[in-house]
Formats: C-alpha cells, sequence, structure tokens
C-alpha cells in the first residue's frame, strides 16, 4: 500500500503556516509498513481541491488530508472532495447534533455557520471529532480510500489515533498482498552533540546497514532513527529490537527514552520509582522546568511546585538566598544557584530540589558571563539524617549555545537531565555540556 | 506569474524531517508577487522526481526545487531534472574546481563522490553555492522556469538570495505582463472561536474581495490573514492598510497583535507602558504563565516572579490560601483562584497576581468539575489606595475544550488575555469562552 497525504490551506502555500501535518503522518504510516510517495499542498481553492484529490486517487491506494473543514467560506476540501468523487453533498444530522452538544456545553448556541460542518459527500461518511467541531469524512475514489481531517494538529492527531489509523491498520490486515514490513524506531538521547552521538554509533551508522541508523536534532535533543525493512515481519521485529540495544549500549546514561518519550516524563516515573517529591527554583527558566514536569500527566504525585524568582527580591524573600550572596558572587553564580535548590526543599518539604539561574539573553552578558551562561544546582535530601540536616548539593555550570529560547530550553532540559543521573546514581560528569561539575 | 515548489528528500516523505524550505519559499515569492499553487513534496527516486517536474511545468511558470544535490547515491534530483528535460548529465568544469576549493579551504581533499555535485543537465546553467558543496541548477522546461537549491535550508537562504530571488525579479520585471504585488498580514486574536471571528467579520470574507480575507486557528490563536493583490504596488499597500483597520474595527478588543506577535509581547509592552508589575500564582498551568511571560526578552522590567503551587500544602504555606477555603469550596473554585491571585500580589509587592486553578486532564474531572474546568483570578492594588489596602481581584470561570496539552496552553493564554483587558480598560465579558465573570 502506497499513501498520498494531502495539505490543504491558503496559509500553507502563502507560506504563513509550516505544514508539520504531514510529516506527522508520513512518520506514522511508515510505522504501520505504508510508504508515503508525495506530500501535496494546495490552497483554498474548490477546483485545485477537487484536481489535488483527482490526481492522488491515480498515484495512491491511500489518500490522507488535512484541513479545510472549519466552518467558513475559505474551507472548501469538502466541496473539493465531492467535485472529485462526482457527487453532491449531504448534511449528517447525527453530526449536526454532535456540533450543537459541543456548544451546549460550553454554554453556547451553535451558530449558524457551523451547520455547513456537518455535510458531507454523498456516499462518504463522518468521522467523529471529540475536540472540535469539524467532523472527519472517511471515503472512496476509484481503488483510493481517503481520509479527511482537521488541519488543527490537536485535532488532526486525536481523530488520527482513535479513527483513522485503526481503519488503516484494518485495511492492511485485509489486504491480500501484505508487503515487508517497516518498522522504525526513536532513541533520544540529552546531554552530547550529534557529532559525538555518531562518533560512538561508528559502524552501526553504515548506510547500507539494515536496519538503518541515523541520527536527527531537534531542540537539543539528540535522536537516534531506526528503520527496519524486511519481508518477514519477525525478522523485521527481531532486527530493531537488536539494532535498540546496540545503540543503547553504545551511547549509556545519555539515552532517556525512546520514540515520543520526553526527559520530563523519565524524571517524573523515577521519582515515582523512588518515592521521591521534587520543588523547582527557577530564575532564568521563568517556571518552564515547572511548565515541562506538569506537562507529564500524574506529576502532582512528585512535584510539589516551585519558584519563579525572578527578582532578586523574590529570591531572598521567598527562597531566603541571602542578599549579600547575590551581592558579591552576582545572581548567576554557583553559591545562588546551590541557595535556591537549598531554599526550594527547604520551604516546599520536597526530597530534590532545582535551581536554576542564568543569563537567557538577548542582553544581560559581559565578557565574564556571556549570554548563554547557565547555573544548574540539584539539592537532595538524605532521608537517612535528622530533618534539620542541611541538603547536599550539586551544582553544573552550563555555557549554551543559541538564542534566548534556546539557551532557555536547553536550560531546563539540562536541569530534568541532571535530576534524572542524580537519581539513576550517574555521575554527572557525564553531561558533557558542563563546563564545571562540583559536588557538595 | 504562478509557481509550484517542489521538495525532494526520503526524510521529509518519511516523516523525519518537517519541510520548512517550502513555506520559507512561499513567502518569500508572495512578497514578489508571485502566488505559489502547490508544494510538492516527493522521494529521493529518480521517476517520482522527474514526474514531479514534468507536473509541475504544466501547473506553473515558475518552479522552485530543494533538495537531492547532494554528493550520496541517493540524491538524485539531477537525475531526475535531465530526464524531465529529455537531456543527458553534462560536467562543469568551473564547478568541479569550486567544490576542489571547498574542501582545500577546509584542508582536506575533495572525496571523489563529490565530483557528482558537479553534474547538470545539458542546457542549464550551474548556482555556485558559497556555503556548501552542492552547486544550484537554473534550467527551463517547455515555458517554465526551473531553479534547484540545496535542501539544506541555511545553504538555500543564502542561494535563494543571492542568486536566485535576483533573478526571479528581472524576470518579473522583463514580463510583458509585469506581475502584481501580493502583500499579507495576520491580524492575531484570542478569545472567540473561529466562527464567531468569522461572523463579526461578514462580507470581509468574501472570497471574491480582495485584499482577501480568511481565518486560521492554531493554539487557540484565531488568526485573520490578509492578502492583498493588486498590479500597483502603492494600492496594494493602501488596501491592506485599509482591510486591517476594518478586520481590527469589527473584531474589537480581542485583536492583540498583528504577525508574529504573541499575547505574552503585548502583555509585557503594556505593563511597561503603564509602569506596572505582575506576579503569578499557579497550579495547573505548572510555571506556562510565567513561561511565557519571561519567553519575552526584557520581561525581568514587569515580571517580579511567581509561586508553581501544585500541591494544596504549599497554596497555603507560600500563597496563604486558608485551608479550609480548599477544604470547603475545593482546590478548583473561584474563591482559591481569587486568594492565589491575592496571596501572589501580597507576597510579591507587583501591582497585579494572576492566580490560575483548573483541572488540566486526564483525570481529577467530576461530573461537577469536568476536565478542562479552569479558574482565573486577577488580582490588582490601586495605588491610590493605602498599602494595607487589599487587591480587589476579578475572576472568569472557563471551561476549555481539548486535551491536558490544550487545556493548559488555553488556560496561561486566557489568563493573558484578562491581564491584557484589565490594562486596557475592557470588560473581562469580552472574553467569550468564559462561562461566568464576577469582579469583587
Amino acid at each position: 500500500m502506497q499513501a498520498a497525504i494531502l495539505a490543504i490551506g491558503d496559509e500553507l502555500v502563502l507560506g504563513q503556516t509550516v505544514d508539520s501535518n504531514s510529516a506527522y503522518l508520513s512518520a506514522e504510516l511508515a510505522r504501520l509498513g505504508v510508504m508515503t510517495r508525495h506530500h501535496h499542498t494546495v490552497a483554498d481553492d474548490r477546483a485545485d481541491v477537487a484536481a489535488a484529490f483527482r490526481w492522488a486517487a491515480g498515484e495512491a491506494e491511500l489518500i490522507i488530508a488535512t484541513g479545510g473543514l472549519g466552518p467558513t467560506d475559505d474551507d472548501l476540501t469538502r466541496d473539493g472532495l465531492a467535485d472529485a468523487m462526482g457527487v453532491e453533498l449531504v448534511c449528517d444530522v447525527a453530526s449536526v447534533r454532535h456540533i450543537q452538544a459541543f456548544f451546549r456545553l460550553r454554554g453556547r448556541p451553535m451558530p449558524d455557520r457551523n451547520r455547513v460542518q456537518a455535510w458531507h459527500p454523498a456516499g462518504s461518511s463522518m468521522i467523529p471529532n471529540p475536540n472540535g467541531t469539524a467532523p472527519g469524512i472517511a471515503a472512496t475514489i476509484g481503488r483510493a480510500r481517503v481520509f479527511v481531517m482537521p488541519g488543527v494538529p490537536s485535532e488532526m492527531f486525536a481523530m488520527w489515533a482513535d479513527a483513522v489509523r485503526p481503519q488503516v491498520e484494518a485495511d492492511l490486515a485485509a489486504s491480500p498482498s501484505a508487503g515487508s514490513t517497516i518498522l522504525t524506531a526513536k532513541v533520544n538521547t540529552f546531554g552530547k552533540g550529534e557529532s559525538d552521538v555518531a562518533q560512538l554509533l561508528g559502524d552501526l551508522m553504515k548506510r547500507d546497514r539494515n536496519p538503518l541508523v541515523g541520527t536527527t536534532v531537534s531542540e537539543g535533543i539528540v535522536s537516534v532513527r531506526i528503520r527496519s525493512q524486511f519481508s518477514d515481519a519477525a525478522a523485521a521485529h527481531r532486527e530493531l529490537a537488536d539494532t535498540i540495544a546496540q545503540v543503547e549500549a553504545h551511547l549509556g546514561p545519555i539515552v532517556f527514552g525512546r520514540d515520543d518519550d520526553t526527559l520530563a516524563d523519565k524524571v517524573v516515573a523515577l521519582l515515582k520509582e523512588h518515592g521521591r517529591t521534587i520543588a523547582t527554583a527557577e530564575s532564568c527558566t521563568g517556571g518552564l522546568v515547572g511548565k515541562m514536569l506538569t506537562d507529564v500527566a500524574g506529576s502532582s504525585a512528585v512535584y510539589q511546585g516551585g519558584w519563579v524568582t525572578y527578582s532578586n527580591a523574590m529570591k531572598s524573600s521567598q527562597l531566603g538566598v541571602p542578599p549579600e550572596l547575590i551581592a558579591e558572587h552576582g545572581t548567576v553564580s554557583e553559591p545562588v544557584a546551590r541557595a535556591m535548590a537549598t531554599g526550594a526543599v527547604a520551604h516546599s518539604g520536597a526530597d530534590l530540589g532545582v535551581g536554576v539561574t542564568g543569563i537567557a539573553g538577548p542582553d544581560g552578558g559581559s565578557p565574564d558571563k556571556p549570554v548563554g551562561t547557565v547555573w544548574v544546582a540539584l539539592a537532595h535530601r538524605d532521608r537517612a539524617n535528622p530533618p534539620d540536616t542541611p541538603a547536599a548539593t550539586d551544582a553544573l555550570l552550563f555555557i549554551l549555545p543559541g538564542d534566548r529560547r534556546a539557551v532557555r530550553d536547553r536550560s531546563a532540559k539540562c536541569a530534568l537531565q541532571m535530576v534524572r543521573f542524580h537519581l539513576l546514581g550517574v555521575p554527572l560528569s557525564e553531561i558533557r555540556w558542563a563546563r564545571r561539575t562540583r559536588t557538595g
């Protein structure tokens, strides 16, 4: 089975929005062993949309389209699809009720224009959208299966996972000519650069190897991509697992997870496993470490909370960082980071405390402390000690590259990787971005 | 002149890389008055690449392609383009010397495999690449102009600006039907759904209008896209400005900015303008409001800091929320949100305090308080009052759709829009997502 992916929207062909849906869907299809041959993007133009559907139906057995299902006059995917199918639009009563219920739940009447979202080409069926007003559409054009989903990524993700992917899987299982199996996996690392990771992987990255191993970087996370393609499904699975194990063995503790795992997912899971709690004291990251931890559902079991002590006054009044310490060493300094981490533990009662202070830029740098200078400290209490024993602290200095957004993002990830290493008993020296390591 | 953009690469159709080149080129072309009709992405497959060029030549007068010009066996754009042109590849001696010089500058001999990068279809010309080893290619297929550039964004940006854009501009100037000017703008809103925005825009959204007005939603932000196309550049500018003014007049205070402006940008700017400071007290958003505010460079002038009081114990110990209040009304309740906001003001000395408490899901919902129930409170001190006067508070109840990530994101944006409305003196009832408004 081969697929074509259509993305529909003026904002895409005008370059106002980068289409990430098509890449997401391609990756999902690859996981199912379906090769995507084409991505095609067209404007909200009824004739162009119809032509794109017709063309795709000649190229692929599976067509997945996103966008143009909204309630406004420039949402023409329904019409274009009907034209390509050579049918009229009909109204789906159940979908009208669903859209009405969506608004009722939010205490508002359904605007009249939303009614258009319940229309779909005759002979197609609608796919419920639990997260929005635009139902999807399942149809056929000739021998091609067609699925249309909303362009809003969160709605598309949910509809894909709940309704479309299961249907594609069922179609694949029913196919008599079930082809070769393509399996992909990602091994995610944080703490070394891409070329260091490539060097550690060595021959595993040879281009004629199967499973094929490559690397990509995104937001400081170096991911090792593995693609296993065998005619025998069992071999594809076995070889994938074997290569994953080799990759993990070569890379060591900087590997924090697979596929969509985040550092925060792993930190929260480890804290639960060890029965430990954590609190955060953030300056330059401004709440980002807390945000990442609380991205994880169920983090309330281990995350007590934290402070965003953006001003020095708040560092002192809320965390007890002595003003003299700030005056002597500066806000961005090892003693202040340690005092913030210790204060977070002392004032929250958590077992672990993270303190982050740095210069995110664009202003505030100096020759001594350039933009990207970040101190991260970790305070940890040993429960064997009497409760009034001061927490021990580790501290690392990072000199991080990139702009304000990048420095803040990497600072938060450095902090999370430090917590993870601490919980696993891995020496912090394994974090190679750090310029200096001290424990005390 | 109409354009088609091709992106070539296995990593794109496998979904391992998001194609941002095509959006970049579309935006650049729109600035020159060239409308992009299609983006098309294909794998590193000689036949698919040739078919894509042939198809594009039938659809557009300008074809811009990126990718597949590297030195390895899977770089087949040269071959595919030659097939589409019906010619052979020939070697360009000057390009061989350029590639050799590129390696010499880096103290390395040219690997043999890089020699292939100097080959190009007979009848085409090569475009120098100062930033890498892959020269670009300028060619024609029938009446279509073709430019091929490397897929590495930094090399593509430089080649576009140095060589391809000037050539497209020259072609446009030489064209007897000298092109029109296309200008685009985005007006960003938060607080009403897409269909409500469309209803307010009314006839402005008619599909035969010029400037053309459309809407898109991304992360809860409804953006109004405006596209002004006139043969006279002055008219394009004048009409764009006029339509922007009409859109803003129709939509009122939910409009917070243009183009890449964020809500936090505007809140920070307004706080500076009014000489006011702010502090945050977050529960379900876990630091996200602080993160958004501190995304803005220079936010330290107005943002004192905040608390992530994820546990009830921290709400009481750090913000002085009475435990009885939590016991009586629940963590997610109007009185607790107000007490958090008041506590943030009292403990930070800031002029404004934001309190956010809600149920982000996936767990923790109940029939009474479903997932998505969020209370946001804003405490504000009047400087005319004696310092010990309690802060006044406003509070809004939101029932937000979507998953955990969406609920948290929208909660933070609701909080920022509340702050913005307060600073502008706009009634909070203008935030229509809110179920209930109370000031006290």
